[in-house]
């Protein structure tokens, strides 16, 4: 009975290098298996990637002294240990203030693949974005200059950017947020369905490639699309309204468009949505059909989709929790207020 | 000339044995190099500590999703890249509420060596500690309920705890809580300092070795003892009273005994003292004197000290962010409330 089952199933499967052909007729690219291409499109062209920025960078990325509460890092929201975010609805940071907007925060891991950073897109590199948390006052709520403050007051960090840009270096605001960006970069996932873009026929099961089918079938693909399934801006609301539109008093952008989320480790980045209102991905999957392709997704659909997207639980690198320099007496004091 | 200065603090320098033995008088008492005797030390007789147990401890200990926010974890307060503590004066923790009693989180690290965990020891052991911030109100927030349903919610940790304790285990709140103290167990940093009461005599610099004595002489090893330099509960306000004594309402133990806090890793653990209200080493070493020992201790002597407590900066043994179970739909959802 189980071998019928297998054969039925590979009867429907379309050829492995038909499926192939039309998930990248999809718009769908892997992550490349080369190191010398993925390099070349995460690098920073302006501030080329190497260890001593990177090492450098993870340590500024989770340290909290950064942070006008010394409490809160960059890794506090998206946390490198759950799927790179925070798991709760709208974000919350110094003094317990939720995200004004009620926005919930995306994941870090692979964010080096959009186009543009944030729900409403506004910035275009993780450059960019990491100056944002930082001085938003329900976040980070650091000034510029308590940033480069704190760092500049450790001899540690002070040579760690010597080492890392050179003697002459100047130790900027920008220079931490591009540091910390550059890190960022570094946060690829390569999963199941990478190694079988890139050609490994058995890297994914039957019912993942089912599933690819089923997403591509059903139209998921035109938004979700590009290395990270979700690289872009769009529309949103297209066919009906999200059902939970109300919460929050997000809009999209000037012109009403949304940063499509990454579905790379979506498993893990529950709850979802912009404002963060739905937990089971099954709910979440249903309700993009019907809001943005008009479709009713079937039980079987949905199961099937779902499937798929468990092959896109990616391998995360190790990283060693960094040791932090101590604070020196011109580290300024953390402040609750 | 920089000959001559060598020269003569070699000959103010006891021989290597003189100190070591002066050291061991002292009361003072290296980690052990031995692998087998340092087990036999940290080990829980009750529960043995085992690979499969540190592993899971360290997700529990690094999950934030055992508070009732699903935000704060115990790495939150006793941060591993800071030292083991949060830098902070009083601990912060649900819905931004500080320590009711201005108590200030004490580090983690070779926490393993105390005869009694908090500040006025009411608990005896890692594990009892680990039950009582993960359900404070200002900290974790958790009920027992909570911590189990959140973790037997998750397939992999259900397996995690099968494979560490065998397949009949009962997931409860204090399994959970052993697990973590099982895990904090392993968080012992060796020094230069013990390489050198273990027999290398070149591990320290001669100053490093002149600040041990003139700590021994001084009188700071009657309470600053043990493996930890701060093992067991004393007195405090000796021979004077804190100069920060009214922030906060901490008074001690029912005999008004404080727990003695420990010196390795202490240029990383500022803000010092059981209410975070000293900043500078060099001032905490100075107050010392003045409330436990009823001396002045003088600027050289307080340099001198500064210089052994920097032989105390213990290497940490590196561990990889873990990567943690996805929540399911069985999983409590975050309440900020």
């Amino acid at each position: 009975m189980k071998i019928i089952t297998s054969v039925a199933l590979a009867a429907l499967t379309l050829s492995a290098s038909n499926l192939i052909e039309k998930t990248k007729e999809a718009g769908l690219k892997p992550i490349p298996s080369s190191k010398t291409e993925l390099m070349k499109l995460i690098d920073n062209p302006k501030n080329h990637i190497t260890d001593e920025k990177v090492e450098l960078g993870k340590k500024l990325y989770f340290d909290p002294r950064l942070s006008k509460s010394g409490l809160i890092s960059c890794n506090f929201c998206h946390n490198l240990s759950e799927g790179g975010d925070d798991g709760v609805s709208a974000a919350i940071g110094h003094k317990w203030t939720a995200n004004p907007h009620h926005l919930n925060s995306p994941t870090v891991y692979n964010a080096v693949f959009f186009d543009a950073q944030f729900w409403d897109g506004r910035d275009k590199d993780l450059e960019a974005q990491a100056q944002g948390p930082m001085q938003a006052a329900p976040e980070m709520s650091a000034t510029p200059e308590h940033v480069e403050k704190v760092v500049t007051s450790m001899p540690e960090y002070v040579s760690e950017f010597q080492n890392a840009y050179g003697k002459d270096v100047k130790i900027t605001f920008e220079k931490v947020t591009d540091t910390i960006g550059l890190f960022e970069r570094t946060l690829v996932t390569p999963s199941v369905y990478d190694d079988y873009l890139n050609g490994d026929d058995k890297a994914m099961t039957s019912a993942q490639k089912n599933g690819l089918e089923t997403f591509i079938d059903k139209g998921c693909a035109s938004c979700h699309n590009g290395i990270a399934l979700g690289q872009s801006m769009n529309a949103m609301n297209v066919t009906a309204t999200y059902k939970y539109q109300n919460v929050g008093d997000f809009k999209g952008d000037a012109n009403g468009m949304v940063k499509v989320p990454t579905l790379r480790n979506i498993t893990q980045t529950a709850p979802y949505f912009h404002n963060g209102q739905i937990w089971s991905l099954k709910e979440a999957i249903v309700e993009m059909g019907r809001i943005q392709l008009g479709t009713k997704i079937t039980d079987k659909e949905v199961s099937s989709i779902e499937e798929f997207l468990k092959a896109l639980d990616g391998r995360k690198t190790d990283i060693v929790v960094p040791q932090l320099p101590a604070s020196t007496d011109k580290t300024p004091k953390p402040s609750m207020n």
